[in-house]
C-alpha cells in the first residue's frame, strides 16, 4: 500500500476522532455491520476525493470492511485533519491527503490515487474527480460514481447533457435524508454554533436578520428564536416570504432590516445578498455572518472598499471601521461560519449523509449493467432505508401499513 | 334572475358575515378592485358548485364585478349558510342552494343552475359538477373549469387518462399558496379551535398524539407544543417521522401511544388509523378527533362494536363505555373536527385559495384558444401572484433579485 | 333541605356537565376519596357564595361527600348554569342560585343560605358573603373562611388592618398552585380561546399586541407565538419589559404598537390602558380584547365617544366607526374575554384551585383553635400537597431528596 | 501605582478583548459615561477582589473614571486572563493577578490590594475580601462592600446574624436584574454553548435530560427544545415539577430518565443529583454535563469508582468504561460547562450584573451615614435604573403610567 499524509505519529489522535465520530454515526455502523457479514463490495477498488475528516474517515473504513480496496485524496486543500488520515493509513486505506496542499499537490494527490488503484467506482464531493477521469483516464472502466454536493451534481448533469457522461453517477446530495437534515438540522446548529465560539455574545434580546428562509435559512431562523432572538427574515420569493410570516417571523427588504439588526446570516444560495449599501445603514457593533453559499453572499469586496480602518478583534473577527465612525465586524471573512468557526456539521448529520453513500456504492456494483450514464437521484427506497436504519439505532418504532391501508393509499396516486 | 334560497330575509344577516369574511380576504379584494376597472370576465357565464359560505360569497361577488354572470349551487347538502344565500340573491347571483338539501334536491340545484346558465366556465369542489356536464350537458362549450379539492382532481385526472376529458381544468388545489397555507396553517389553528369548543380541555399537561406528519399533523403538533403539550407523533413514513424526531417530538407506534395518550388527532389520509385494539389500550378519559380524512381515520364502526354504553355529553361529544369500564370520548363522530366542531377554515386562508379561483378563471377565459383538455397545475406565476398581493395587502414589502442575481441563479437550474 | 333554583327538571343534564368536570378535576376527586372515608368535615356546616358552575359542583359534593352540610348561593347574578343548580339539589346540596337575579335577589339568596345553614365555615369569592356575616350575622360563631379572588383578599386585608375581621381567613387566592396555573395556563389558553371563538381569525401572519407581561400576559404572548402571530409586547414595568425583549418579543409603547397591531389583547390589571388616542391610531379592521381586569382596561366608554357608528356584527363582536373611516371590533364590550366568549377557566385548572378550597376548609377545621382573626396565606404544605396529588393523578412520579441533599440544602436558608 | 501582573506586553491584546467586551456592556458604558461627568466617586479608594476578566476590566474602568483609586485581585487563581490584567495596568488599576497562582499567592495578592490601597468600599465574589477584612485589617474604615454571589451573601449574613459584620453591605447577587437576567439566560445559552464546543453533538433529535427546573433548568430546558431535543425534567419540587409539565416538558425520577437519556445536564444547587445507580442504568455513549453548583451535582468520585477504565477524548471530554462495558462522557470533569468548555456568561449579562456593581457602590458613597451594619438587598430603584438604562441603550422604549393609573394600581399594596 502506497500513502502520503503529513506525519504516521498522529494516528493515535486520530483514532480517538474516528471513534468519537462513529460513536454518533450509528446508521453507518448498522450497514456495516451487514457489509461485514456480505462483503457486497469484494474485489471493487474506490477513488474516494472527500473531505478527510473523521466522519468520512467512517464511511471508508465502512467501504473497506465491505471487501473494496480504497485509495482517498482530499476534496479540499485546507481540510484535511492530519491525524485522521495517519490513522485511515493504519486501517489500510491509501490516503493522499494533508492539511495545506497547494493547487498542484491537490491535483496530483488525486492523480495519485486513481493511477494507483484503477478504481471502478468514483466517489466525488464537488466534480474534481469526476473531471479527472473524464479527462485523463479515459482508459478506465468505471461502473459508476457518486457525487456528494450540488455544485457537483450541476457540473455532472451539464455533461450528461451534452452527452459526454461516460459512467452512471448517483447524486446523493439529491437524497432526502442528505440534503434536507444537512440544511435543515445540520447548518441550522452549526451556524449559530459558529457564530456563538467566534463571539460569545448573548443571543437573547438581539435583532437577528436571516437574509434567505429556505431549509438552512428556516433551520437558523428557528433555532435563533428559540435563543431568544427577536428575528427578522429577508426574502425575495413571495411564498417564502409568506411562509415566513406565518410562522410568525418579520419580514422586510434586508434594505429596511439593516437599519434595525445587529446580526446578519445569510443563507440563501446567492450573491451580493448584503451589499455596500446595506452595511452603511448599519448600527454600530453589526456582526455579519455567512451560512449560505461559499464567501460570496456578503459583498466582502464591497465592504473593505469602503472601510477606512481594518484590524483583527478575536478569531474569526474582523472589525471594519466605516467612513460614518461605525464598526462591523465581519466573521470567518465571510466563509461559511459552521465551517470556519465551529466544526462543521456534527457526525449525527454526516451519518445520514455517508450511509447514502454507502448504499450508493454497493447499488451501483450491484445494478452496474442495468445503470445507463446518466445522473441518477438516489433510489427512494434507500433514501426510506437510511431513515429506517437511523430509527432503528435510536430505538425508535414507527407504525406499518395495514393492507387495508396500503390498498386505500393507491386512490392517491394522483394526488397531493 | 331565478334563484332558490332557503328565507330571503335573512339577507341581512348575511350581508353582515360576509362583510366580517371580506375584511380578512384582502388579496381576493385586490384582485376585485383590478376585476372592476378591467372587468376580465365581461360575457362570461360561471356555473360554480362550492361550499355556500360566507367566504364564498367573497369570491362570487368578485367573479359578479369582474363581469361575469354567477350561478351557485352547494358542493355539500348541508354546508350552505342561509343567511349568505339570501344576501347573495341581491347582490345578483342566481343561488340554488340551502342547508339540508336531499339527495335529490342536491342533483337537482346543480341542474338548475346549469340549463339556467349555460356556462363557459365551471368552478367545483369535489368533481360533481364536472360530472353532471360530462354526463348530461355535453352540448355545452365550455372554456375550462377549475377544481377545489384533491378529490375532484383525481376524478378528473383519471378522465384525462381515460381520454374523455372535455376540457381543461385547473387544480387550484395544487397552488401552492393554496393547499400548503390551508393545511398547515388553517387546519392546524382550526382543528384545535374545534378540540376546544368541544371539550374546554386545557391542552397544558396533555399528552396528545397527533397521527400523521404531513402539513395538517405538522401544524397541529406544533400548535399543540405551543399551548404546552406534550406531543407524541406516529407515521408510517420513516423519513416523516425522522424529521418529526428531529423536531423534539417523541415518535412511536400507535399500538404503545394509544396507551399514555389523553387525546388523540388523526391527520393521515388514510383508513382505520385508530382501530379497535388501540381503543381498547387507552386510558379512562381519552378524547378522539379526526383533523384529516373525511370520518375514516378513526374506526367509528369498530368502536361502536366494542363499547357497551354510549351517550351524548355535550355538543360533538360522544362517550362511548368499553367492556374495561373506560371512558372514550369520541369528537364530531369522527368527523372532520374543525370543520364541525368549529367554522373550518378561517377567511385568511379561504382569502388565498379563492383569489387563486378568480385568477385562474381569468386564466382560462385569456388562454381559452391555448389550453388542451387535460388538468392542469395552477400556473406558478399566478401562485406567485397570489403570495405577492398577500404580502402587499399585509403592508410588507419583500426584497428584489438584482441583475446581477438574477443572473447568477441560473447556474442552479439543475439543482435544489 | 330547603332550595330555590330555575327549573329542577334540568338536573339530568346539568348531571351531565358536573361528570364532565370531574372527569377533568382527578385533584379534587383524589381529596374527595379521602373525605369520603375521613368525614374530616362531620358536622360542620359550610355557606359558600361561588359561581355556580360545574367545577363549583364538583367542589360543594366533595365538601358534602366529606360530611359537611352545604348551601350554595351564587357570587354572581349572571353566571349560575341552571342545570348544574338543578343538579346539586339533587345531591343535597341547598342551592339559592339562578341565572339571571336581580341585584336584590342576590343578596336575599346569601341572605338566605346563611339563615338556613348557620355556617362555621364560610367560603366566598369577591367578598360580599364576608361583608354580609360582618355587617349582619354577628351573632354566628365562625370558625373561619376562604376567599378566591385577589379582590375579596384585599377587602379583607383591609378590614383585618383596620381591626374589624371577625375570623380567620385562608386566601386561597394565594396559593401558588391557584394564582401562577389560573393566570398562566388558564387564562393564557381561555383568553385565546374566546377570541378564536368570537371572530374566528387566523392568528399566524398577524401581529399580536399584548398589553402587560405579567403571568397572564406571558401565557397569552407565548400561546400567540405558538399559533403563528409576530407579538410585541407593551409594559410600564422595564424589567419585565426587559425579560420579554430577552424572551424574544418586540417591546414599544402602546402609542407605537396601535399603529401596527391586527389584535390587542390587554392583561395588565390597571384601567385605561388602550386610550382614545390609541384607538385612532389603529388600523382598519383592529380587534380589541381584554384578558386582565373587569371591563376597565380598555377604554370602552372613550371609544364609543369617538365613534361615528356601532353595530354588533358577530355574537361577542362589535363594529365601531371612526370619523377617519376606519372600523374597530371590540369583543365582549372589554369584560374578560375568556369568560364571555368562551367557557372561563378549563376544569383542570379550577381542579387546582378548588382542592386548594377543600384543603383550606378541611384546615381550618383543624386548626380552628389555633388560628387568629387574620387574613393567611395558603399553608405552603398544602399548597404542595396539591400539586403532589395533581402529579400523582396524572401519572407522573419525581424524585425525592436524600437524606444527604436534604442535609446539603440547609446552607441555602439565606439564599436565592 | 504598583502592581503585579504576568506580562505588561500582552496589554495591546487585552485592550481588544476589553474593547470587545464594552461593545456589549452599553449599561456600563452608560453609567460611565455620567460617572465621567459628575466623578461621584472621586477620593474614594476601592478593592476589588473578582475574576480579572475582560468584563471586569469594564467595571474597574468605569469605577476608575468615576473618581476612584481601584487595586484589583484575582477571586480564583485561575480566572484570570493576563492580557485583561496588563491592559489594566494601562489604565492605571493596581493588578495583582495572574492565571495559575498558588493558593499562597491568591491570599497574598489580596492582602497586597489592601495594603496598598486602604479602600473605603470593598467590592467581593466569594467573601474572601471581605473575611479578610474582618480578620486582619479591623483598622479600616469601611463605607461599606458588595457581594456578587450567592455563596458570599450565605457568609456575609452569617456574620450579620453573629453580630460581627463591620460594615453595611450590598447583595448585588440579589438584584432581579443580575440573578435572573445570569442565570435564565446567561447560563441558559452558555450551558449549550459549552456543551457544543466540548463535543460537537447534533442536539436535534437527542433525549436531554435537564436535572432542576429553576431558572437555570428552564434556561437550558427551553433552548434545547428549540435546538431539536427531546426534552425530559426531573425535579423533587412538586410545583416546579408541575410547571414544567405545564411547560410541556415530560417529568419522571432521575432512575427512570437515566434510562433513556442522551446527554444529562444538573442544574438543581444540590449535591450528588447523578448518581451511581444512575449512571449504571446509562445507555451507551451517554454524555454528562453540570451547569449548576460548583462540581458537586454529578458524583464523579462515584463514577470513577465504578469505572473499569478512562481516557480523554477530546478537549473537556472523557471517556469512562463502565463494567458493562457501556462508555460514559463526562465533561470538564462535572465542573460547570460553561465557565470551562465555553467563555462562561456572554458581556451583555455581565452588563447588567455590573451596572448593579457600580451604581451599588456609588450608593455606598452616597448614603454611607445611612447605612447599618447589614446586608442589603440591591434597593429596588437602582434594580429598575439598570433594567431602563439596559432598554435605553438598545432603543427600546416603554410606557409610562398616567397619574390616573398610578392612583388605580394602589389599591393592590395588599394583592398579588
Amino acid at each position: 500500500m502506497k500513502y502520503k499524509v503529513k506525519d504516521l505519529s498522529l494516528a493515535e489522535i486520530g483514532r480517538k476522532q474516528i471513534e468519537w465520530a462513529e460513536m454518533h454515526m450509528p446508521t453507518l455502523l448498522e450497514i456495516r455491520k451487514r457489509f461485514e457479514a456480505e462483503k457486497p463490495l469484494k474485489g471493487i477498488n474506490i477513488a474516494a476525493v472527500l473531505h478527510v475528516t473523521k466522519e468520512t474517515a467512517a464511511l471508508v473504513r465502512t467501504l473497506k470492511i465491505g471487501g473494496a480496496e480504497v485509495a482517498l485524496a482530499a476534496s479540499n486543500p485546507l481540510s484535511t485533519q492530519d491525524d485522521v488520515a495517519a490513522s485511515l493509513v493504519n486501517d489500510g486505506i491509501s490516503v493522499f491527503a494533508w492539511k495545506g496542499e497547494t493547487e498542484e499537490e491537490y491535483y496530483s494527490n488525486i492523480e495519485s490515487i486513481v493511477k494507483l488503484n484503477n478504481p471502478q467506482i468514483v466517489m466525488d464531493d464537488g466534480g474534481d474527480l469526476h473531471a479527472y477521469i473524464h479527462e485523463k483516464a479515459s482508459e478506465l472502466k468505471i461502473f459508476g460514481g457518486t457525487e456528494e454536493t450540488t455544485t457537483g451534481v450541476i457540473r455532472l448533469k451539464a455533461m450528461e447533457e451534452q452527452g459526454v457522461l461516460r459512467y452512471p453517477v448517483i447524486a446523493v446530495n439529491n437524497a432526502y435524508t442528505k440534503y434536507l437534515f444537512d440544511n435543515r438540522y445540520g447548518t441550522g446548529q452549526s451556524a449559530i454554533d459558529g457564530i456563538l465560539r467566534a463571539t460569545n455574545i448573548l443571543v437573547a434580546g438581539k435583532i437577528a436578520v436571516v437574509a434567505g428562509y429556505g431549509w438552512v435559512g428556516r433551520g437558523i431562523a428557528n433555532r435563533l428564536r428559540g435563543l431568544g432572538a427577536r428575528v427578522i427574515v429577508t426574502e425575495v420569493n413571495p411564498i417564502r416570504a409568506l411562509e415566513a410570516v406565518m410562522d410568525g417571523f418579520e419580514v422586510m427588504p434586508i434594505s429596511e432590516a439593516s437599519k434595525i439588526g445587529d446580526i446578519f446570516i445569510t443563507a440563501t444560495g446567492n450573491i451580493n445578498v448584503i451589499r455596500k449599501e446595506h452595511i452603511l445603514n448599519m448600527k454600530d457593533g453589526a456582526i455579519l455572518a455567512n451560512a449560505g453559499h461559499f464567501n460570496v453572499e456578503i459583498d466582502v469586496k464591497g465592504l473593505k472598499e469602503i472601510s477606512i480602518g481594518k484590524r483583527n478583534i478575536r478569531p474569526y473577527v474582523d472589525e471594519y471601521i466605516l467612513p460614518n465612525g461605525k464598526r462591523i465586524y465581519l466573521l470567518a471573512d465571510g466563509r461559511l461560519v459552521n465551517l470556519a468557526a465551529a466544526e462543521g456539521h456534527p457526525s449525527e448529520v454526516m451519518d445520514m449523509s455517508f450511509a447514502n453513500q454507502a448504499l450508493a456504492v454497493e447499488y451501483i456494483v450491484k445494478n452496474k449493467d442495468k445503470l445507463s450514464k446518466k445522473v441518477y437521484n438516489m433510489p427512494e427506497e434507500l433514501d426510506y432505508l437510511v431513515a429506517q436504519i437511523k430509527l432503528k439505532t435510536m430505538g425508535i418504532l414507527i407504525d406499518e401499513l395495514t393492507e387495508e391501508q396500503r390498498e386505500y393509499m393507491k386512490q392517491w396516486k394522483y394526488g397531493t
